[in-house]
């Protein structure tokens, strides 16, 4: 396997050692590329990505991502939506769950959930025009895309309870109508059992009876707030990883962003990119090692390890040293 | 002032008596006009609404209205969405706000902030085409719409704390800018202190730091998504008003939706629709009759005079007839 490893800007600098420790501890057969990009890039060079670094990118397997600080400059295009579109990243798998001894906003954690969130049209289609008086972008649902991202829910969720929960807003976009049945006949011919939720409806349940789901489908946009949203039920977004999931490519990234008010400090906690390297690990089959980044984690949260943020008063490179050695 | 009275579906037909009883206790010059609308008079004429119903809401100041069930029929138009539309109310006000002695799922109650929420364009367009294989809808953003709603938050924020929080998704659908930049203007023409976050950014922090908002002004869907998911702060979606206030009118419903499962019960809890009337009251200048609705609702929170869901043992009836003697 061949992994491109990007640590962008602010904290991704910090976080991506830690959890590229973690990996290395396992003493996988693997190459890594690294590459720099985003903001700190811009600055040196005025690009943020350029088409050679896509072509490096696309000649790995695998991205572990960091964060990357946005350029101010209104024609810039978004690292992270570059790489997504490139590699046709179709599904945006984001997992919900607690973590041993922390509690999130509710105080509860009975739950285990995961979100997908379509990653490649809907809102993020790109179709726009801008005027003084008048902006509008095109939100594009499509039976294809509808399909692939329902079809990897469903797989993902015939590994867990069976069980899906299709996200929409059909009762106000007829475009929608599109999505929950390309959804609904997916699970059905998958023999998943299915239900679904409007997207409103979804925020408020999600909140007061997180414990209901398994897996969850929805478009791009409504992915993306839902699972924000959801980093308060585990308790920060310095603890959510994510996954980017295409046909040939995958790519991980924590999904908390650069940081700039804690960089360089070695206070950030490198948990969420820690969880992207037991993503990674899963992705390519290697469910054994993923498992031991889960209890090297409760070890580490069990004993206090822990950077400030949780309690405790480890550096960011202590707790991937500590995870590392553990594994 | 001449007020339309639309109960609608389910538990519409018993929270808005409740309400009603509430507000005839002040002894007011009113002049109420009943409308039958929704699933139920689509049952029995095939119709949810009609062009006759529209002008005699247009002949009215104002609007209460409980809740309709969606009727299932493709071409079927909301009756909310169609009333929103014809009286042209373009912001959608939400207050979250705790109530005495309850907490949501946080488990705080130092919040008190207001969503306003743009109520005619963006997703909400209407503009689509649907396909088998393609759909979209068209997110329409205004200097117009963006502008009135950015006017009614600032009137707003000006009797409060004076803070503007300004939601939208500029990094990637370029057409918020435009949101964002007129917000920014009115704002600073207010002279209203204003800053502004992401749509997915707003969803974590509104849940991890309530506390921090005063008004919130966001694009039409984000205030859908947000606003429900509020309720998860307070408490209850059943506890939740909302005013759709335009130039001339002005619309009040409950944020719950008609409840099929528990109508005809008489535990529907009749609160949110209380609130409206509280709403409908500083709407038409009447402070200090609304301050006395909070002051009813505290005794009867105090007193346990309240329906099933929140402990108590009285029905939906009773809790009108109590804040309506208590006013
Ligand atoms: C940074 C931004 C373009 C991105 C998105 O909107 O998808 C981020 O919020 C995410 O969720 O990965
Ligand atoms: C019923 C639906 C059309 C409506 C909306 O989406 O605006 C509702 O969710 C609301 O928030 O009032």
């Amino acid at each position: 396997m061949k992994l491109a490893v990007i640590e962008g800007d602010g904290i991704g600098r910090e976080v991506i050692p830690a959890a590229v420790e973690v990996l290395d501890a396992f003493g996988l057969e693997l190459e890594k590329v690294s590459l720099e990009l985003g903001y700190a890039r811009w600055e040196r060079t005025g690009s943020a990505i350029s088409e050679e670094d896509i072509a490096t990118i696309k000649g790995c397997d695998a991205v572990l991502f960091g964060a990357v600080t946005t350029v101010p400059d209104p024609s810039y295009k978004s690292v992270l939506l570059t790489i997504r579109k490139e590699l046709d990243l179709y599904a945006n798998v984001r997992p919900v769950k607690p973590l041993p001894g922390i509690t999130g906003v509710t105080g509860r954690n009975d739950f285990d959930f995961i979100i997908v969130r379509e990653n490649t049209e809907g809102l993020y289609s790109g179709i726009e025009e801008i005027g003084p008086d008048l902006s509008w972008t095109k939100r594009v649902v499509t039976r294809k895309g509808s399909e692939r991202v329902a079809e990897y829910a469903c797989k993902l969720a015939k590994q867990r309870k069976n069980k899906l929960t299709i996200v929409h807003k059909s009762n106000v976009l007829k475009s929608d109508k599109l999505f929950l049945d390309v959804c609904r006949q997916v699970a059905s011919s998958h023999g998943v059992e299915y239900g679904d939720m409007l997207v409103d409806s979804m925020a408020y349940s999600l909140m007061m009876r997180p414990d209901k789901y398994d897996v969850v489908v929805t478009t791009n946009i409504f992915g993306d707030i839902l699972s924000d949203m959801c980093a308060a039920l585990v308790g920060s977004l310095g603890l959510v990883p994510s996954a980017n999931i295409g046909e040939k490519y995958a790519f991980f990234e924590p999904v908390h962003g650069s940081a700039p008010d804690i960089a360089g400090k070695g206070i950030a906690n490198p948990l969420a990119a820690i969880l992207c390297v037991k993503m990674l690990l899963e992705w390519s089959g290697r469910g054994k090692e993923a498992a031991l980044i889960d209890r090297a984690i409760s070890y580490i949260l069990e004993k206090k390890l822990i950077t400030p943020d949780l309690g405790g008063v480890s550096t960011t490179a202590e707790v991937g040293q500590t995870v590392a050695k553990y594994v």
